[in-house]
């Protein structure tokens, strides 16, 4: 048995031989960290301050244990004397949040040390390196909004579902407000808990109300049934999406809610299928909502905007790492025709939720203004 | 190491014999469906009707995977030709919620097939068996409270501490009404999502309320700082937790919902050591709160109260497979010092969630009456 998995070690590690990919890296710092997503008490996994990770799991009879961080690579570990495997990513990770598991002995396990996060269709280990600009996304001693779990009857799905709404700072005490809502969707394989639980939108929000930075808006986050998908992205069908959101969630959340409910005080984005779901949605129903915002989730064009209520704000954006020249291309085509249309890209991160934070961060500030 | 692996099994396993051990149970139902508690998708854990549970995890390479349900025993799995482990309880569990892991080539692991739920100081795996009385706390087409995540400043602890806060239906709505509140802790080991996520307090709630059972109240459900006993349980010093509850905690939550704020309108209730912590503080501040309950969590003597504030309501309650007699000779000495005391037993059921689930049904209607 053993034999067998070395072989496939070998095979799989191919040309990343030690030492030799490791010579195009700089020195590894030995400022190593707990992760911020660990379990209460667990010293691993960890991180440095140049993004590199360590792991310890503890398995003295298994006979190889491997880490997938998927895009971002993952080392074979190694058994010590102890019992514990350990081992170092090959290369310092992207800044910010990732998702990992752990290949035991051929089957895909949960590292022990840390916390879960639902990506890749299921609840998956998470890990998050220290960023540049990691102040934007943490928790501060300034007033915070509450994140609340609805339950909101669906007829067209015969269940409650549930949705999450984040309410900000002084919701509650300036009872005689009424505050715009963005509709905010996670990506395929993620679900409702994702923006708020790696995506840190309420802490995002509470950060930007707190510095003045932003108009107090409502955040409203529901499952899209992107998991769904059986056969190619293409032939996802949006309209049982649509009839949940713009015909169950909204009415509820504007009866539960002081919200405002005309067009243009309310937004909807999302990021990669979500962005896909936010655009199919905002073309069929550009009544109901007056700002749109794709986030590493493809582009507008002109022509899709023909002959409908003209968008208040058009914001596009993906990481460095992804199609920068796609995005600034539509972004250009958009305002030459006349359209309100803004471009971000985040510098030095993928298809990821770094990417998406940021996003968040920059188009905050360019909703709802008068 | 294949060798050394099967010792310790047999050393293990001891008097469980397969084939021994079944002989004095029932014959198993085949009526298996995926435990209410899976991830998204997942055919396995399953459990019958009778309270067995089927276990199926892919790790072709490993040499032993056994299940750990604590308490409620959990049988080691046997390799199949296509490389999954399966295998059964061996006697039905007790109904309703159970923590467990896998023990996998000698580390611990989460069942990937399974949700995790925060008990034994970890996100463990969670199972649900079906209950004879399980209606109480389904999800039913009724109107749903919301359940609130706050972040309340702690100067004391100086962070921002979290906190779940239930409000019933209609709460939105009738925004010149105030509420009574129930301070609900959990017990060691677990947190403040416990009695959402594996009590299904909300739920109880809805259902109760829907059914006209109870006065509409909130709860409040914050962590109890319980895993941070390093000695003995009786070492734990409660000051620090006291002082986040009531001077922190509470004025916040007055603040910041639509409460009644006086003694009769606040409770406090916990399972386990925070059954411990709720007599505690309830002894030190009576003048804060006007009802107890402890849920296997301990009793209160007539001696205890004496000199004090008067409760409105003491409730005690366990599992009958815990210490129903202390208990109930508890309330009777109460009562025959002249204390409104009430006892409550969960049939077939030990120091596990479907006794609290069952404590919390029975506690709300006595809580809060004029």
């Amino acid at each position: 048995m053993k034999h067998t998995m070395l072989a496939v070690f070998f095979f799989l590690s191919g040309t990343a031989l030690p030492g030799f990919s490791q010579a195009t890296q700089p020195a590894v710092v030995e400022d190593f960290k707990p992760s911020a997503l660990n379990q209460p008490g667990q010293e691993y996994p960890q991180v440095n301050s140049q993004g590199y990770a360590r792991f310890r799991v503890k398995a003295p009879y298994a006979d190889t244990v491997k880490v997938n961080l998927g895009g971002q690579g993952g080392p074979y570990l190694t058994k010590g004397a102890d019992g514990f495997w350990t081992g170092m990513t090959e290369k310092p990770l992207d800044e910010g949040f990732h998702y990992y598991h752990l290949a035991i002995d051929g089957g895909r396990f949960n590292d022990p040390g840390a916390l879960s996060f639902f990506g890749w269709a299921r609840w998956e280990s998470g890990l998050e390196t220290p960023a540049h600009d990691q102040d934007f996304y943490a928790l501060k001693d300034v007033p915070h909004g509450h994140v609340q779990q609805i339950l909101f009857p669906s007829k067209s799905t015969q269940t409650s579902r549930r949705a999450f709404v984040y309410t900000p700072p002084g919701y509650e005490k300036e009872t005689a407000k009424k505050y715009p809502v963005l509709y905010l969707q996670h990506g395929r394989g993620e679900n409702e808990t994702s923006w708020s639980n790696q995506g840190r939108a309420n802490l995002i929000m509470d950060n930007l109300i707190a510095e003045g930075k932003i108009k107090p808006f409502i955040i409203v986050m529901t499952y899209g049934m992107t998991n769904e998908v059986t056969g190619r992205i293409n032939d996802f069908n949006i309209a049982p999406f649509q009839t949940v959101l713009v015909d169950e969630l909204i009415p509820y959340v504007d009866a539960h809610f002081r919200t405002l409910t005309d067009r243009a005080n309310r937004a909807m984005a999302g990021l990669s299928m979500g962005g896909m779901e936010t655009r199919l949605i905002t073309l069929n129903k550009p009544e109901v909502f007056g700002s749109y915002g794709l986030l590493s989730g493809g582009v507008y064009s002109a022509d899709d905007l023909k002959g409908k209520p003209k968008p208040k704000l058009i914001f596009l954006s993906c990481g460095s790492k992804e199609y920068p020249d796609r995005i600034q291309k539509a972004v250009a085509d958009l305002k030459a025709a006349g359209y309100p249309a803004v471009s971000h890209v985040s510098e030095n991160t993928a298809h990821e939720f770094q990417t998406w934070r940021r996003s968040l961060r920059d188009l905050a500030p360019l909703l709802f203004k008068n």
